[in-house]
């Protein structure tokens, strides 16, 4: 697989909510990094912090909106869409994600907090 | 000038807070996006905008972690570190430039907008 079908495979998994097909394209050690905040290290630890974010969700849609490949590293914009309950939570991020062989060992999202907390907080009011 | 060039000199005027020099690099119709929020749209207003933003503002460096230039696209993961008063503002940025000839016609960020506000709260408090 090429980098740019790795990720893609990737966002495929957490489109379907399904963690196991995602985690398999993750390494052991890969590092899951939401700016500013700490990393999240370890595909233990990334799934831990994905089912957090999904437990409340229905359906996901990750548009891509541009995306760049440049050697092992890919680069895109997405509009992130997560269903909760009757609303739709849109969150625009730019993404870095950097793939050695079949497996993501870096991915960093930058994205306004601000924004999902204000949408989560309307949808589930 | 290549777009990696033309962003260079931008980041640089910028650094060295000459709007005149930075302005220059941008076309009349440029768009300046700090996602989600709404599009700055013409030179004029984005002079406005990032005249409010240096204002008290004494020093500007913006390092560059990551840059990659895909046609005439510039991407960049940058630090954004703004000096004010006697404290440091920092803001990991993701940027995305698209350059026409010698001038940007597109200026997208994401970041954490939560993160600046709340620095900018300590440093002038």
């Amino acid at each position: 697989m090429s980098p740019e079908d790795v990720v893609h495979s990737f966002i495929s998994a957490i489109e379907h909510q399904d963690l196991d097909a995602a985690l398999a394209l993750v390494t052991e050690s890969v590092s899951y990094e939401n700016m500013p905040m700490d990393p999240v290290v370890g595909s233990t630890a990334v799934r831990a912090v994905l089912e957090g974010y999904l437990a409340p969700v229905t359906e996901v849609e990750w548009k891509i909106i541009s995306q760049w490949c440049v050697g092992d590293t890919v680069i895109n914009e997405r509009l992130d869409r997560f269903r909760i309950g009757d609303g739709w939570l849109e969150l625009p991020v730019a993404g870095i994600f950097r793939v050695e062989g079949d497996r993501i060992t870096l991915w960093r999202d930058y994205f306004d907090m601000g924004s999902y907390v204000r949408q989560f907080t309307e949808i589930t009011a």
